[in-house]
Protein backbone atom coordinates (compact mmCIF):
# COMPACT_ATOMS: atom_id res chain seq x y z
CA UNK A 1 0.00 0.00 0.00
CA UNK A 2 1.31 3.35 -0.70
CA UNK A 3 1.69 5.72 1.53
CA UNK A 4 -0.37 8.65 1.51
CA UNK A 5 0.52 11.80 2.12
CA UNK A 6 0.37 15.04 4.84
CA UNK A 7 -0.47 17.76 3.01
CA UNK A 8 0.07 21.02 5.79
CA UNK A 9 -1.98 24.14 4.44
CA UNK A 10 -0.68 27.20 6.35
CA UNK A 11 -0.57 31.07 6.30
CA UNK A 12 -1.18 34.67 8.16
CA UNK A 13 -4.97 34.94 9.17
CA UNK A 14 -6.74 36.48 6.53
CA UNK A 15 -4.65 35.11 3.55
CA UNK A 16 -7.78 32.92 2.73
CA UNK A 17 -6.74 29.55 3.79
CA UNK A 18 -9.88 28.43 4.66
CA UNK A 19 -11.77 28.96 1.36
CA UNK A 20 -9.04 27.62 -0.32
CA UNK A 21 -8.70 24.26 1.26
CA UNK A 22 -12.54 24.12 1.12
CA UNK A 23 -12.20 24.46 -2.75
CA UNK A 24 -9.63 21.93 -2.73
CA UNK A 25 -11.35 19.74 -0.73
CA UNK A 26 -14.45 20.11 -3.28
CA UNK A 27 -12.71 19.25 -6.17
CA UNK A 28 -10.00 16.80 -4.89
CA UNK A 29 -11.91 13.77 -3.72
CA UNK A 30 -8.49 12.03 -3.04
CA UNK A 31 -8.02 14.09 -0.29
CA UNK A 32 -9.69 13.90 2.67
CA UNK A 33 -10.12 16.70 5.61
CA UNK A 34 -7.93 16.50 8.85
CA UNK A 35 -10.31 16.42 11.61
CA UNK A 36 -9.70 18.33 14.94
CA UNK A 37 -10.12 17.13 18.21
CA UNK A 38 -11.37 19.68 20.50
CA UNK A 39 -12.92 20.40 24.34
CA UNK A 40 -15.62 23.19 23.15
CA UNK A 41 -19.51 22.47 22.97
CA UNK A 42 -20.66 21.33 19.45
CA UNK A 43 -22.44 24.43 17.83
CA UNK A 44 -25.49 23.51 15.96
CA UNK A 45 -25.34 20.69 13.13
CA UNK A 46 -21.87 19.93 14.03
CA UNK A 47 -21.28 16.32 13.82
CA UNK A 48 -18.87 14.53 16.26
CA UNK A 49 -16.18 12.72 13.94
CA UNK A 50 -17.25 14.81 11.11
CA UNK A 51 -16.60 18.28 12.31
CA UNK A 52 -14.87 17.39 15.00
CA UNK A 53 -13.85 15.13 17.94
CA UNK A 54 -15.71 16.20 20.29
CA UNK A 55 -14.27 15.55 23.81
CA UNK A 56 -13.60 16.31 27.52
CA UNK A 57 -10.71 18.26 28.90
CA UNK A 58 -9.46 15.26 30.70
CA UNK A 59 -9.63 13.00 27.96
CA UNK A 60 -7.60 15.70 26.11
CA UNK A 61 -5.03 16.47 28.68
CA UNK A 62 -4.62 12.69 29.38
CA UNK A 63 -4.26 12.58 25.20
CA UNK A 64 -1.51 15.40 25.28
CA UNK A 65 0.07 14.12 28.46
CA UNK A 66 0.59 10.55 26.20
CA UNK A 67 1.81 12.27 23.27
CA UNK A 68 -1.05 11.74 20.97
CA UNK A 69 -1.28 15.07 19.69
CA UNK A 70 0.36 16.45 16.14
CA UNK A 71 0.11 19.62 17.77
CA UNK A 72 -2.79 21.16 19.75
CA UNK A 73 -3.35 24.77 21.18
CA UNK A 74 -5.62 26.43 23.87
CA UNK A 75 -7.69 29.09 22.33
CA UNK A 76 -9.66 30.92 24.69
CA UNK A 77 -9.94 28.66 27.10
CA UNK A 78 -11.25 25.68 24.79
CA UNK A 79 -8.68 23.01 23.25
CA UNK A 80 -7.80 21.95 20.09
CA UNK A 81 -5.63 19.54 18.52
CA UNK A 82 -4.66 17.47 15.63
CA UNK A 83 -4.85 13.69 16.50
CA UNK A 84 -1.88 11.76 15.79
CA UNK A 85 -2.85 8.60 15.69
CA UNK A 86 -5.71 9.13 13.48
CA UNK A 87 -3.84 10.64 11.03
CA UNK A 88 -1.03 7.74 11.08
CA UNK A 89 -3.35 5.36 10.36
CA UNK A 90 -4.98 6.92 7.52
CA UNK A 91 -1.81 7.86 5.98
CA UNK A 92 -0.92 4.10 6.21
CA UNK A 93 -3.81 3.37 4.62
CA UNK A 94 -2.94 5.53 1.67
CA UNK A 95 -5.23 8.23 2.07
CA UNK A 96 -3.89 12.36 1.31
CA UNK A 97 -4.76 14.14 4.38
CA UNK A 98 -4.78 17.96 4.49
CA UNK A 99 -4.03 19.47 7.53
CA UNK A 100 -5.44 23.64 7.66
CA UNK A 101 -3.72 25.14 10.59
CA UNK A 102 -2.12 28.03 11.62
CA UNK A 103 1.47 29.22 11.31
CA UNK A 104 2.70 27.93 14.94
CA UNK A 105 0.63 25.08 14.50
CA UNK A 106 2.76 23.98 11.78
CA UNK A 107 6.14 24.66 12.66
CA UNK A 108 5.29 22.10 15.65
CA UNK A 109 4.12 19.45 12.87
CA UNK A 110 7.28 20.05 11.07
CA UNK A 111 9.24 19.07 13.82
CA UNK A 112 7.23 15.94 14.44
CA UNK A 113 6.19 14.93 10.74
CA UNK A 114 9.34 16.61 8.42
CA UNK A 115 7.77 14.47 5.78
CA UNK A 116 4.50 16.12 5.85
CA UNK A 117 4.32 18.69 2.90
CA UNK A 118 4.24 21.76 3.78
CA UNK A 119 2.80 24.61 1.74
CA UNK A 120 2.48 28.32 2.95
CA UNK A 121 0.15 30.53 1.21
CA UNK A 122 0.71 34.23 0.71
CA UNK A 123 -1.52 37.25 0.45
CA UNK A 124 -0.54 39.22 -3.03
CA UNK A 125 0.09 41.88 -0.83
CA UNK A 126 -0.31 43.42 2.51
CA UNK A 127 -2.46 45.79 1.34
CA UNK A 128 -4.50 43.08 -0.08
CA UNK A 129 -4.70 41.74 2.98
CA UNK A 130 -6.01 44.56 4.84
CA UNK A 131 -8.80 44.95 2.44
CA UNK A 132 -10.09 41.74 2.84
CA UNK A 133 -9.79 41.40 6.78
CA UNK A 134 -11.12 45.28 6.42
CA UNK A 135 -14.17 43.45 4.22
CA UNK A 136 -14.93 41.31 6.42
CA UNK A 137 -16.20 44.21 8.66
CA UNK A 138 -15.68 42.37 11.95
CA UNK A 139 -12.85 43.81 13.47
CA UNK A 140 -12.24 46.66 15.59
CA UNK A 141 -9.15 49.09 13.90
CA UNK A 142 -6.88 48.01 17.05
CA UNK A 143 -7.53 44.32 16.90
CA UNK A 144 -7.46 44.89 12.71
CA UNK A 145 -3.98 46.38 13.40
CA UNK A 146 -2.50 43.77 15.28
CA UNK A 147 -4.12 41.17 12.88
CA UNK A 148 -1.55 43.29 10.39
CA UNK A 149 1.06 43.33 12.72
CA UNK A 150 1.01 39.67 13.51
CA UNK A 151 0.76 38.35 9.91
CA UNK A 152 3.95 40.13 8.57
CA UNK A 153 6.11 38.37 10.95
CA UNK A 154 3.82 35.26 10.04
CA UNK A 155 5.19 35.80 6.66
CA UNK A 156 8.70 35.65 7.57
CA UNK A 157 8.28 32.19 9.32
CA UNK A 158 6.82 31.10 5.88
CA UNK A 159 9.99 30.95 4.46
CA UNK A 160 10.71 27.38 6.37
CA UNK A 161 7.94 26.04 4.35
CA UNK A 162 8.54 23.54 0.92
CA UNK A 163 6.43 25.76 -1.06
CA UNK A 164 5.07 29.31 -1.35
CA UNK A 165 1.51 29.73 -3.14
CA UNK A 166 0.46 33.54 -3.66
CA UNK A 167 -3.35 33.39 -3.22
CA UNK A 168 -3.73 35.88 -5.89
CA UNK A 169 -7.08 33.72 -6.68
CA UNK A 170 -8.88 30.64 -5.21
CA UNK A 171 -8.67 28.76 -8.30
CA UNK A 172 -4.93 29.55 -9.11
CA UNK A 173 -4.38 28.69 -5.57
CA UNK A 174 -6.34 25.38 -5.60
CA UNK A 175 -4.69 24.78 -9.09
CA UNK A 176 -1.04 25.30 -7.71
CA UNK A 177 -1.73 23.06 -4.54
CA UNK A 178 -3.15 20.25 -6.72
CA UNK A 179 -0.47 20.43 -8.88
CA UNK A 180 2.00 20.10 -5.80
CA UNK A 181 0.29 16.72 -4.46
CA UNK A 182 0.37 15.28 -8.15
CA UNK A 183 4.08 16.79 -8.14
CA UNK A 184 5.26 15.05 -4.68
CA UNK A 185 3.44 11.72 -5.30
CA UNK A 186 5.43 10.95 -9.09
CA UNK A 187 8.86 11.93 -6.33
CA UNK A 188 10.83 9.24 -7.97
CA UNK A 189 11.44 7.66 -4.05
CA UNK A 190 7.60 7.71 -3.70
CA UNK A 191 7.27 5.42 -6.63
CA UNK A 192 9.83 2.13 -6.10
CA UNK A 193 7.01 -0.02 -7.63
CA UNK A 194 7.14 1.86 -11.05
CA UNK A 195 10.51 0.49 -11.37
CA UNK A 196 10.13 -2.84 -10.65
CA UNK A 197 8.41 -3.74 -13.83
CA UNK B 1 12.74 38.56 -14.05
CA UNK B 2 12.53 35.13 -12.48
CA UNK B 3 14.73 32.21 -13.70
CA UNK B 4 12.67 29.77 -15.95
CA UNK B 5 12.66 26.16 -15.75
CA UNK B 6 14.58 23.46 -17.68
CA UNK B 7 12.30 20.59 -17.72
CA UNK B 8 14.02 17.33 -18.86
CA UNK B 9 11.59 14.73 -19.92
CA UNK B 10 13.30 11.29 -20.31
CA UNK B 11 12.82 7.65 -20.86
CA UNK B 12 13.30 4.46 -22.47
CA UNK B 13 12.62 4.35 -26.50
CA UNK B 14 9.08 2.96 -26.74
CA UNK B 15 7.59 4.87 -23.99
CA UNK B 16 5.51 7.30 -25.73
CA UNK B 17 7.70 10.22 -24.90
CA UNK B 18 7.42 12.30 -27.96
CA UNK B 19 3.88 11.69 -28.04
CA UNK B 20 3.51 13.19 -23.99
CA UNK B 21 6.05 16.28 -24.81
CA UNK B 22 3.93 17.05 -27.97
CA UNK B 23 0.88 17.26 -26.14
CA UNK B 24 2.36 18.49 -23.25
CA UNK B 25 3.43 21.66 -25.84
CA UNK B 26 0.28 21.58 -27.02
CA UNK B 27 -1.66 22.68 -23.75
CA UNK B 28 0.89 24.43 -22.07
CA UNK B 29 1.40 27.52 -23.95
CA UNK B 30 4.26 29.38 -21.29
CA UNK B 31 6.42 26.06 -21.86
CA UNK B 32 8.77 26.35 -25.43
CA UNK B 33 10.50 23.58 -27.20
CA UNK B 34 14.36 23.81 -26.99
CA UNK B 35 15.28 23.24 -30.28
CA UNK B 36 18.07 21.22 -31.27
CA UNK B 37 21.49 22.30 -33.43
CA UNK B 38 22.17 19.65 -36.22
CA UNK B 39 24.13 18.49 -39.16
CA UNK B 40 22.01 16.30 -41.21
CA UNK B 41 19.96 17.94 -43.84
CA UNK B 42 16.82 19.09 -43.58
CA UNK B 43 13.86 17.40 -44.23
CA UNK B 44 11.36 18.64 -46.70
CA UNK B 45 9.14 21.45 -44.45
CA UNK B 46 11.89 21.54 -41.62
CA UNK B 47 12.91 25.23 -41.24
CA UNK B 48 15.88 26.60 -39.28
CA UNK B 49 15.78 27.81 -36.13
CA UNK B 50 12.04 25.82 -35.96
CA UNK B 51 12.49 22.26 -36.02
CA UNK B 52 16.25 22.37 -35.81
CA UNK B 53 19.50 25.03 -36.17
CA UNK B 54 20.56 23.45 -38.98
CA UNK B 55 24.53 23.94 -39.12
CA UNK B 56 27.16 22.21 -40.51
CA UNK B 57 29.82 19.58 -39.46
CA UNK B 58 32.93 22.07 -39.07
CA UNK B 59 30.54 24.76 -36.80
CA UNK B 60 29.62 21.66 -34.62
CA UNK B 61 32.84 20.87 -34.11
CA UNK B 62 33.78 24.00 -33.28
CA UNK B 63 30.37 24.43 -30.73
CA UNK B 64 31.80 21.03 -28.93
CA UNK B 65 35.42 22.06 -28.73
CA UNK B 66 33.88 25.21 -27.36
CA UNK B 67 31.80 23.56 -24.57
CA UNK B 68 29.07 24.92 -26.39
CA UNK B 69 26.73 21.87 -26.19
CA UNK B 70 24.41 20.84 -22.96
CA UNK B 71 24.76 17.43 -24.98
CA UNK B 72 25.26 16.02 -28.00
CA UNK B 73 25.23 12.47 -29.88
CA UNK B 74 26.37 11.54 -32.95
CA UNK B 75 23.36 9.06 -34.30
CA UNK B 76 24.14 7.24 -38.09
CA UNK B 77 26.84 10.15 -38.47
CA UNK B 78 25.30 12.77 -37.95
CA UNK B 79 25.67 15.28 -34.65
CA UNK B 80 22.63 16.12 -32.76
CA UNK B 81 23.19 18.42 -30.04
CA UNK B 82 21.71 20.67 -27.09
CA UNK B 83 22.87 24.35 -27.47
CA UNK B 84 23.93 26.04 -23.72
CA UNK B 85 23.89 29.36 -24.74
CA UNK B 86 19.97 29.50 -26.29
CA UNK B 87 19.17 27.41 -23.26
CA UNK B 88 20.74 29.63 -20.74
CA UNK B 89 19.55 33.04 -22.86
CA UNK B 90 15.71 31.88 -22.65
CA UNK B 91 15.82 30.51 -18.84
CA UNK B 92 17.38 34.02 -18.02
CA UNK B 93 14.49 35.68 -19.73
CA UNK B 94 12.48 33.88 -17.81
CA UNK B 95 11.19 30.87 -20.25
CA UNK B 96 10.29 27.33 -19.43
CA UNK B 97 12.01 25.38 -21.45
CA UNK B 98 11.32 21.75 -22.57
CA UNK B 99 13.86 19.07 -23.06
CA UNK B 100 12.90 15.71 -24.80
CA UNK B 101 16.05 13.36 -24.63
CA UNK B 102 16.93 9.91 -24.55
CA UNK B 103 18.19 8.68 -21.23
CA UNK B 104 22.12 8.92 -21.98
CA UNK B 105 21.51 12.90 -23.00
CA UNK B 106 19.75 13.06 -19.72
CA UNK B 107 22.70 11.89 -17.84
CA UNK B 108 25.11 14.64 -19.15
CA UNK B 109 22.20 17.25 -18.50
CA UNK B 110 22.11 16.05 -15.40
CA UNK B 111 26.01 16.63 -14.39
CA UNK B 112 26.31 20.36 -16.50
CA UNK B 113 22.51 21.91 -14.90
CA UNK B 114 21.64 20.21 -11.82
CA UNK B 115 19.17 22.52 -11.14
CA UNK B 116 17.16 20.72 -14.19
CA UNK B 117 13.75 19.64 -13.20
CA UNK B 118 14.49 15.57 -14.18
CA UNK B 119 11.06 13.55 -15.30
CA UNK B 120 11.31 10.11 -16.17
CA UNK B 121 8.95 8.63 -18.42
CA UNK B 122 7.92 4.48 -17.65
CA UNK B 123 5.98 2.21 -19.00
CA UNK B 124 3.39 0.67 -17.33
CA UNK B 125 4.67 -2.63 -17.80
CA UNK B 126 7.82 -4.16 -20.14
CA UNK B 127 4.43 -6.30 -21.96
CA UNK B 128 3.04 -2.92 -22.02
CA UNK B 129 6.46 -1.39 -24.06
CA UNK B 130 6.40 -4.72 -26.32
CA UNK B 131 3.12 -4.33 -27.57
CA UNK B 132 3.65 -0.66 -28.31
CA UNK B 133 6.74 -1.14 -29.72
CA UNK B 134 5.07 -4.40 -32.21
CA UNK B 135 1.97 -1.53 -32.71
CA UNK B 136 4.52 0.42 -34.66
CA UNK B 137 5.03 -2.84 -36.42
CA UNK B 138 8.44 -0.74 -38.20
CA UNK B 139 11.05 -3.04 -36.36
CA UNK B 140 12.19 -6.45 -36.89
CA UNK B 141 12.13 -9.32 -34.41
CA UNK B 142 15.93 -8.95 -33.36
CA UNK B 143 15.62 -4.76 -33.35
CA UNK B 144 12.51 -5.00 -31.32
CA UNK B 145 14.54 -7.78 -28.67
CA UNK B 146 17.60 -5.33 -28.53
CA UNK B 147 15.23 -2.24 -27.81
CA UNK B 148 13.78 -4.10 -25.20
CA UNK B 149 16.97 -5.53 -23.48
CA UNK B 150 17.93 -1.51 -23.84
CA UNK B 151 14.69 -0.53 -22.11
CA UNK B 152 15.00 -2.72 -19.48
CA UNK B 153 18.89 -1.35 -18.87
CA UNK B 154 17.15 2.04 -19.07
CA UNK B 155 14.76 2.32 -16.41
CA UNK B 156 17.59 1.43 -14.01
CA UNK B 157 18.78 4.81 -14.93
CA UNK B 158 15.27 6.64 -13.87
CA UNK B 159 16.13 6.10 -10.27
CA UNK B 160 18.18 9.26 -10.93
CA UNK B 161 15.52 11.50 -11.49
CA UNK B 162 13.79 13.77 -9.85
CA UNK B 163 10.17 12.33 -10.71
CA UNK B 164 9.06 9.65 -12.01
CA UNK B 165 5.41 9.69 -14.13
CA UNK B 166 4.09 6.58 -15.46
CA UNK B 167 2.58 6.51 -19.09
CA UNK B 168 -0.94 4.91 -18.17
CA UNK B 169 -2.67 7.25 -20.60
CA UNK B 170 -1.40 10.86 -22.28
CA UNK B 171 -3.71 12.53 -20.73
CA UNK B 172 -2.50 11.81 -17.26
CA UNK B 173 0.86 11.68 -17.83
CA UNK B 174 0.62 15.68 -19.14
CA UNK B 175 -1.04 16.61 -16.38
CA UNK B 176 1.26 15.35 -13.39
CA UNK B 177 4.16 17.35 -15.76
CA UNK B 178 2.29 20.26 -15.43
CA UNK B 179 1.74 19.45 -12.16
CA UNK B 180 5.29 19.48 -11.67
CA UNK B 181 5.79 22.56 -13.39
CA UNK B 182 3.67 24.33 -11.23
CA UNK B 183 4.73 22.46 -8.18
CA UNK B 184 8.31 23.52 -9.19
CA UNK B 185 7.62 27.44 -9.75
CA UNK B 186 6.01 27.17 -6.27
CA UNK B 187 9.02 26.10 -5.00
CA UNK B 188 9.75 28.66 -1.27
CA UNK B 189 13.64 29.06 -2.78
CA UNK B 190 12.24 29.95 -6.26
CA UNK B 191 9.54 32.55 -4.72
CA UNK B 192 12.12 35.40 -2.56
CA UNK B 193 9.75 38.32 -4.10
CA UNK B 194 6.45 36.49 -2.83
CA UNK B 195 7.27 37.39 0.89
CA UNK B 196 8.66 40.33 0.27
CA UNK B 197 5.50 42.27 1.35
Amino acid sequence: MKQGLLIVVSGPSGTGKGTVCGELLACTPELAYSISATTREPREGEKDGENYYFITREQFEQEIAAGGFLEYANVYGNYYGTPLKKIEERLAAGQDILLEIDTQGALEVMKKCPEGIFIFLLPPSMQELERRIRGRGTESEESLQRRLSAARDEVELGRQYDYAVVNLSVKQAVKRIQGIILAEHSRTGRNEEAFEI
